[in-house]
Protein backbone atom coordinates (compact mmCIF):
# COMPACT_ATOMS: atom_id res chain seq x y z
CA UNK A 1 0.00 0.00 0.00
CA UNK A 2 1.68 3.11 -0.97
CA UNK A 3 1.65 6.40 1.58
CA UNK A 4 0.53 9.45 0.14
CA UNK A 5 2.02 12.74 0.76
CA UNK A 6 -0.08 15.37 0.58
CA UNK A 7 2.51 18.89 -0.40
CA UNK A 8 2.31 21.30 -2.81
CA UNK A 9 4.11 20.38 -5.70
CA UNK A 10 6.07 23.56 -8.07
CA UNK A 11 6.95 23.12 -11.49
CA UNK A 12 8.58 25.47 -13.90
CA UNK A 13 8.56 25.66 -17.97
CA UNK A 14 12.15 27.02 -18.72
CA UNK A 15 14.52 27.82 -15.95
CA UNK A 16 15.36 31.29 -14.47
CA UNK A 17 13.82 34.83 -13.93
CA UNK A 18 11.08 34.42 -16.24
CA UNK A 19 9.90 31.18 -15.81
CA UNK A 20 6.01 30.37 -15.73
CA UNK A 21 6.07 28.85 -12.29
CA UNK A 22 3.16 26.63 -11.31
CA UNK A 23 2.29 25.78 -7.48
CA UNK A 24 -0.24 22.90 -7.11
CA UNK A 25 -1.59 20.72 -4.31
CA UNK A 26 -1.00 16.87 -5.09
CA UNK A 27 -1.00 13.90 -3.03
CA UNK A 28 2.67 12.31 -3.97
CA UNK A 29 2.51 8.35 -4.01
CA UNK A 30 5.62 7.07 -2.03
CA UNK A 31 7.04 3.74 -4.27
CA UNK A 32 9.91 2.68 -2.93
CA UNK A 33 13.21 5.19 -2.62
CA UNK A 34 11.06 7.10 -5.86
CA UNK A 35 7.83 9.40 -5.47
CA UNK A 36 5.48 9.69 -8.55
CA UNK A 37 3.07 12.74 -9.23
CA UNK A 38 0.27 11.91 -10.78
CA UNK A 39 -1.23 15.22 -12.20
CA UNK A 40 -4.46 14.90 -14.15
CA UNK A 41 -4.67 15.43 -17.59
CA UNK A 42 -4.85 18.44 -18.78
CA UNK A 43 -3.49 20.50 -16.39
CA UNK A 44 -0.22 22.79 -16.08
CA UNK A 45 1.44 20.77 -13.84
CA UNK A 46 1.61 18.17 -16.20
CA UNK A 47 2.65 20.46 -19.25
CA UNK A 48 5.42 22.13 -17.62
CA UNK A 49 7.19 17.98 -16.18
CA UNK A 50 6.77 17.33 -19.91
CA UNK A 51 8.74 20.55 -20.92
CA UNK A 52 11.38 20.88 -17.57
CA UNK A 53 11.22 17.33 -15.76
CA UNK A 54 12.04 18.70 -12.10
CA UNK A 55 9.83 19.45 -9.56
CA UNK A 56 9.78 20.60 -5.66
CA UNK A 57 7.81 18.61 -3.39
CA UNK A 58 7.08 21.24 -0.99
CA UNK A 59 5.75 20.26 2.35
CA UNK A 60 3.36 22.91 4.43
CA UNK A 61 1.10 22.97 6.94
CA UNK A 62 -0.24 26.15 5.90
CA UNK A 63 -3.37 24.74 4.49
CA UNK A 64 -4.25 28.57 3.27
CA UNK A 65 -2.03 27.67 0.47
CA UNK A 66 -3.49 24.23 -0.27
CA UNK A 67 -7.23 26.17 0.11
CA UNK A 68 -5.77 29.52 -2.01
CA UNK A 69 -4.79 27.01 -5.00
CA UNK A 70 -7.89 25.64 -5.27
CA UNK A 71 -10.00 28.99 -5.37
CA UNK A 72 -7.96 31.26 -7.44
CA UNK A 73 -5.69 32.46 -5.05
CA UNK A 74 -2.00 30.84 -6.50
CA UNK A 75 0.26 34.10 -5.77
CA UNK A 76 2.40 32.84 -2.81
CA UNK A 77 5.72 33.74 -2.37
CA UNK A 78 8.27 31.39 -3.89
CA UNK A 79 12.46 31.39 -2.86
CA UNK A 80 14.76 30.46 -5.57
CA UNK A 81 16.98 27.56 -5.12
CA UNK A 82 21.02 27.46 -6.05
CA UNK A 83 21.49 24.80 -8.94
CA UNK A 84 18.22 23.96 -9.39
CA UNK A 85 15.48 25.49 -12.22
CA UNK A 86 12.01 25.28 -10.10
CA UNK A 87 11.90 27.59 -6.64
CA UNK A 88 10.38 26.08 -3.22
CA UNK A 89 7.75 27.88 -1.55
CA UNK A 90 8.87 30.58 0.96
CA UNK A 91 6.83 28.85 3.83
CA UNK A 92 7.01 25.38 3.24
CA UNK A 93 8.33 23.55 6.31
CA UNK A 94 10.62 21.49 4.30
CA UNK A 95 11.10 20.19 1.09
CA UNK A 96 12.79 18.06 -1.68
CA UNK A 97 13.69 18.93 -4.91
CA UNK A 98 12.22 15.83 -7.61
CA UNK A 99 13.90 15.03 -10.70
CA UNK A 100 11.53 12.89 -13.58
CA UNK A 101 13.74 9.53 -13.92
CA UNK A 102 10.54 8.06 -16.35
CA UNK A 103 7.08 8.76 -17.04
CA UNK A 104 4.60 6.17 -17.19
CA UNK A 105 1.71 7.21 -19.94
CA UNK A 106 -1.75 7.14 -18.76
CA UNK A 107 -4.90 8.34 -20.50
CA UNK A 108 -5.87 10.23 -17.60
CA UNK A 109 -3.16 10.79 -15.05
CA UNK A 110 0.28 10.16 -16.50
CA UNK A 111 3.01 9.30 -13.65
CA UNK A 112 6.01 11.18 -13.40
CA UNK A 113 8.50 8.16 -11.57
CA UNK A 114 10.92 10.88 -9.93
CA UNK A 115 14.36 10.38 -7.87
CA UNK A 116 15.13 12.34 -4.78
CA UNK A 117 17.83 14.69 -4.75
CA UNK A 118 17.52 16.49 -2.11
CA UNK A 119 15.73 17.25 1.62
CA UNK A 120 15.82 20.51 3.49
CA UNK A 121 14.41 21.16 6.84
CA UNK A 122 13.08 24.79 7.25
CA UNK A 123 11.04 25.09 10.21
CA UNK A 124 9.93 23.17 12.99
CA UNK A 125 6.49 21.30 12.47
CA UNK A 126 3.92 22.05 15.32
CA UNK A 127 2.08 19.02 15.91
CA UNK A 128 -0.77 17.59 14.09
CA UNK A 129 -4.06 19.70 13.87
CA UNK A 130 -7.60 18.70 13.73
CA UNK A 131 -8.89 22.15 11.58
CA UNK A 132 -6.20 21.31 9.17
CA UNK A 133 -7.05 17.55 8.71
CA UNK A 134 -10.40 18.85 7.88
CA UNK A 135 -9.16 21.50 5.84
CA UNK A 136 -7.74 19.18 3.45
CA UNK A 137 -11.01 17.30 3.38
CA UNK A 138 -12.94 19.59 2.25
CA UNK A 139 -10.19 20.70 -0.27
CA UNK A 140 -10.45 17.08 -1.53
CA UNK A 141 -14.88 17.31 -1.66
CA UNK A 142 -13.95 20.79 -3.54
CA UNK A 143 -12.17 19.45 -6.03
CA UNK A 144 -14.84 16.49 -6.76
CA UNK A 145 -18.11 18.51 -6.18
CA UNK A 146 -19.19 18.14 -9.77
CA UNK A 147 -18.97 14.21 -9.19
CA UNK A 148 -21.06 14.23 -5.75
CA UNK A 149 -23.99 14.42 -4.83
CA UNK A 150 -25.75 17.28 -2.44
CA UNK A 151 -26.72 15.19 0.30
CA UNK A 152 -23.08 13.44 0.40
CA UNK A 153 -21.40 16.70 0.16
CA UNK A 154 -23.40 18.45 3.25
CA UNK A 155 -23.60 15.21 5.32
CA UNK A 156 -19.00 15.31 4.76
CA UNK A 157 -19.15 19.11 5.57
CA UNK A 158 -21.04 19.03 9.11
CA UNK A 159 -18.44 16.46 9.71
CA UNK A 160 -15.63 17.95 9.29
CA UNK A 161 -17.04 21.16 10.21
CA UNK A 162 -16.96 19.85 14.05
CA UNK A 163 -13.34 19.57 14.40
CA UNK A 164 -12.97 22.93 12.92
CA UNK A 165 -15.07 24.52 15.43
CA UNK A 166 -12.85 22.95 17.93
CA UNK A 167 -9.11 23.06 16.97
CA UNK A 168 -8.81 25.90 14.10
CA UNK A 169 -6.84 28.76 14.50
CA UNK A 170 -7.11 31.84 12.47
CA UNK A 171 -5.49 30.42 9.35
CA UNK A 172 -7.13 27.16 9.56
CA UNK A 173 -10.62 29.22 9.12
CA UNK A 174 -9.67 31.30 6.67
CA UNK A 175 -9.04 28.10 4.83
CA UNK A 176 -12.15 26.88 5.19
CA UNK A 177 -14.09 29.23 4.37
CA UNK A 178 -12.40 30.09 1.29
CA UNK A 179 -13.20 26.66 0.38
CA UNK A 180 -17.02 27.04 1.97
CA UNK A 181 -17.32 30.03 -0.40
CA UNK A 182 -16.58 27.64 -3.40
CA UNK A 183 -19.50 25.09 -1.97
CA UNK A 184 -21.47 27.70 -2.01
CA UNK A 185 -20.86 28.78 -5.21
CA UNK A 186 -21.54 25.55 -6.36
CA UNK A 187 -25.19 25.32 -4.78
CA UNK A 188 -26.14 28.50 -6.46
CA UNK A 189 -24.81 27.70 -9.84
CA UNK A 190 -26.50 24.05 -9.62
CA UNK A 191 -29.96 24.72 -7.65
CA UNK B 1 -10.87 30.85 18.46
CA UNK B 2 -7.90 28.93 20.08
CA UNK B 3 -5.64 26.61 17.52
CA UNK B 4 -5.07 23.45 19.04
CA UNK B 5 -2.26 21.43 18.46
CA UNK B 6 -2.26 17.49 18.79
CA UNK B 7 1.28 16.38 20.46
CA UNK B 8 3.02 13.90 22.58
CA UNK B 9 3.29 15.70 25.89
CA UNK B 10 6.13 14.33 28.38
CA UNK B 11 6.06 15.07 31.83
CA UNK B 12 8.31 13.47 34.50
CA UNK B 13 7.91 13.50 38.32
CA UNK B 14 11.51 13.91 39.92
CA UNK B 15 14.32 14.66 37.86
CA UNK B 16 17.42 12.30 36.76
CA UNK B 17 17.52 8.98 35.52
CA UNK B 18 15.13 7.53 38.24
CA UNK B 19 12.28 9.85 37.19
CA UNK B 20 9.01 8.33 36.42
CA UNK B 21 8.67 9.65 33.12
CA UNK B 22 4.94 9.86 31.31
CA UNK B 23 3.93 10.29 27.99
CA UNK B 24 0.56 10.78 27.21
CA UNK B 25 -1.25 12.23 23.57
CA UNK B 26 -2.41 15.44 24.45
CA UNK B 27 -3.97 18.56 22.72
CA UNK B 28 -2.04 21.66 23.72
CA UNK B 29 -4.29 24.79 23.74
CA UNK B 30 -2.86 28.30 22.10
CA UNK B 31 -3.53 30.96 24.17
CA UNK B 32 -1.35 34.15 22.83
CA UNK B 33 2.42 33.31 23.89
CA UNK B 34 1.12 30.82 26.08
CA UNK B 35 0.24 27.06 26.04
CA UNK B 36 -2.23 25.31 28.16
CA UNK B 37 -1.86 21.57 29.22
CA UNK B 38 -5.41 20.64 30.33
CA UNK B 39 -4.78 16.83 31.51
CA UNK B 40 -8.27 15.33 32.44
CA UNK B 41 -8.57 14.27 36.56
CA UNK B 42 -7.27 12.08 37.50
CA UNK B 43 -4.09 11.38 35.30
CA UNK B 44 -0.34 10.75 35.12
CA UNK B 45 0.31 13.79 33.39
CA UNK B 46 -1.62 15.86 35.85
CA UNK B 47 0.28 14.12 39.04
CA UNK B 48 3.40 14.95 37.47
CA UNK B 49 2.72 18.12 36.51
CA UNK B 50 1.93 19.54 39.98
CA UNK B 51 5.06 17.89 41.31
CA UNK B 52 7.34 19.12 38.79
CA UNK B 53 6.05 22.07 36.65
CA UNK B 54 7.93 21.12 33.30
CA UNK B 55 6.38 19.46 30.45
CA UNK B 56 7.93 18.68 26.29
CA UNK B 57 5.38 19.07 24.15
CA UNK B 58 6.73 16.50 21.42
CA UNK B 59 5.59 17.06 17.82
CA UNK B 60 5.06 13.75 16.55
CA UNK B 61 3.89 12.96 12.75
CA UNK B 62 4.24 8.78 13.54
CA UNK B 63 0.97 8.46 14.56
CA UNK B 64 2.15 4.93 15.75
CA UNK B 65 3.08 6.62 19.18
CA UNK B 66 -0.61 8.37 19.71
CA UNK B 67 -2.20 5.24 18.55
CA UNK B 68 0.07 3.01 20.93
CA UNK B 69 -0.39 5.02 24.01
CA UNK B 70 -3.91 4.90 23.81
CA UNK B 71 -3.39 0.89 23.64
CA UNK B 72 -1.41 0.17 26.49
CA UNK B 73 1.96 0.81 23.84
CA UNK B 74 4.05 3.36 26.00
CA UNK B 75 7.62 2.35 25.93
CA UNK B 76 9.16 5.13 23.42
CA UNK B 77 12.51 5.83 22.88
CA UNK B 78 13.37 9.11 25.00
CA UNK B 79 16.14 11.37 24.89
CA UNK B 80 17.55 13.55 27.82
CA UNK B 81 17.62 16.90 27.21
CA UNK B 82 20.52 19.19 28.65
CA UNK B 83 19.50 21.57 31.42
CA UNK B 84 16.11 20.21 31.42
CA UNK B 85 14.28 17.94 33.77
CA UNK B 86 12.07 16.00 31.45
CA UNK B 87 13.58 14.01 28.01
CA UNK B 88 11.70 14.40 24.81
CA UNK B 89 10.47 11.63 22.47
CA UNK B 90 13.59 10.57 20.64
CA UNK B 91 11.62 10.52 17.48
CA UNK B 92 9.82 13.51 17.50
CA UNK B 93 9.98 15.80 14.47
CA UNK B 94 10.58 19.11 16.92
CA UNK B 95 9.72 19.89 20.57
CA UNK B 96 8.85 23.02 22.81
CA UNK B 97 10.27 22.89 26.38
CA UNK B 98 7.64 24.36 28.80
CA UNK B 99 7.11 26.09 31.70
CA UNK B 100 4.02 26.26 34.03
CA UNK B 101 3.18 29.63 35.37
CA UNK B 102 0.19 29.41 36.95
CA UNK B 103 -2.63 26.93 37.36
CA UNK B 104 -6.32 27.74 36.86
CA UNK B 105 -8.60 25.13 38.76
CA UNK B 106 -10.65 23.07 37.22
CA UNK B 107 -13.03 20.13 38.48
CA UNK B 108 -12.78 18.10 35.60
CA UNK B 109 -9.63 19.49 33.54
CA UNK B 110 -7.49 21.97 35.67
CA UNK B 111 -5.85 24.13 32.89
CA UNK B 112 -1.64 24.62 33.32
CA UNK B 113 -0.88 27.57 31.71
CA UNK B 114 3.29 27.32 30.48
CA UNK B 115 5.62 29.41 29.36
CA UNK B 116 7.62 28.12 25.88
CA UNK B 117 11.38 28.18 27.03
CA UNK B 118 13.15 26.95 23.74
CA UNK B 119 11.88 25.43 20.54
CA UNK B 120 14.02 22.45 18.63
CA UNK B 121 13.94 21.06 15.15
CA UNK B 122 15.26 18.12 14.41
CA UNK B 123 13.60 16.27 11.47
CA UNK B 124 11.92 17.77 8.24
CA UNK B 125 8.02 17.07 8.07
CA UNK B 126 7.45 15.10 5.19
CA UNK B 127 3.67 16.61 4.35
CA UNK B 128 0.24 16.22 5.95
CA UNK B 129 -1.38 12.68 5.22
CA UNK B 130 -5.06 11.95 5.00
CA UNK B 131 -4.24 8.04 6.81
CA UNK B 132 -2.37 10.14 10.00
CA UNK B 133 -5.45 12.34 10.17
CA UNK B 134 -7.57 9.34 10.31
CA UNK B 135 -5.89 8.01 12.78
CA UNK B 136 -6.12 11.19 14.93
CA UNK B 137 -9.86 10.91 14.53
CA UNK B 138 -9.82 7.37 15.34
CA UNK B 139 -7.71 7.50 18.54
CA UNK B 140 -10.29 10.44 19.81
CA UNK B 141 -13.14 8.59 19.45
CA UNK B 142 -11.08 5.17 20.90
CA UNK B 143 -10.99 7.64 23.81
CA UNK B 144 -14.61 8.04 23.97
CA UNK B 145 -15.82 4.98 23.43
CA UNK B 146 -17.98 4.27 26.58
CA UNK B 147 -19.99 7.94 25.56
CA UNK B 148 -20.76 6.84 21.85
CA UNK B 149 -23.79 4.84 20.34
CA UNK B 150 -22.04 2.14 18.53
CA UNK B 151 -24.30 3.63 14.73
CA UNK B 152 -21.89 6.43 15.55
CA UNK B 153 -19.03 5.13 16.11
CA UNK B 154 -19.17 2.36 13.25
CA UNK B 155 -20.27 4.90 11.11
CA UNK B 156 -17.42 7.42 11.52
CA UNK B 157 -15.13 4.54 11.27
CA UNK B 158 -16.61 3.73 7.75
CA UNK B 159 -15.89 7.08 6.59
CA UNK B 160 -12.15 7.32 8.44
CA UNK B 161 -11.11 3.95 7.08
CA UNK B 162 -12.03 5.43 3.06
CA UNK B 163 -8.67 7.67 3.32
CA UNK B 164 -6.62 5.30 5.37
CA UNK B 165 -6.95 2.58 2.37
CA UNK B 166 -6.22 5.21 0.14
CA UNK B 167 -3.43 7.01 1.56
CA UNK B 168 -1.80 4.57 4.38
CA UNK B 169 1.35 3.66 4.84
CA UNK B 170 2.54 0.62 6.72
CA UNK B 171 2.77 2.92 9.73
CA UNK B 172 -0.53 4.09 9.84
CA UNK B 173 -2.04 1.27 8.82
CA UNK B 174 -0.04 -0.36 12.09
CA UNK B 175 -1.68 2.17 14.27
CA UNK B 176 -5.11 1.84 13.13
CA UNK B 177 -5.28 -1.63 13.35
CA UNK B 178 -3.80 -1.22 17.00
CA UNK B 179 -7.35 1.46 17.46
CA UNK B 180 -9.65 -1.08 15.78
CA UNK B 181 -8.22 -3.85 17.83
CA UNK B 182 -9.30 -1.89 20.64
CA UNK B 183 -13.06 -0.78 19.03
CA UNK B 184 -13.67 -4.53 18.54
CA UNK B 185 -12.85 -5.49 22.20
CA UNK B 186 -15.00 -2.50 23.71
CA UNK B 187 -18.01 -4.20 20.94
CA UNK B 188 -17.32 -7.42 22.46
CA UNK B 189 -17.28 -6.32 25.84
CA UNK B 190 -20.51 -4.10 25.70
CA UNK B 191 -22.42 -6.70 23.56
Amino acid sequence: MPMIRECVVTTAYGPGEGAQVHIAPLGVIEDGSYWIIAPFRPSATLDNLRKLPFAVANFVDDVRIIAGCLTGRRDWPLRELAGFPVPRLESCLAHATLAVEHVEEHELRPRFHCRILEMANHAPFMGLNRAKAAVMELAILVSRLHMLPRDKIEAEIAYLEIAVNKTAGADEQLAWDWLMERVRQHFAGSA
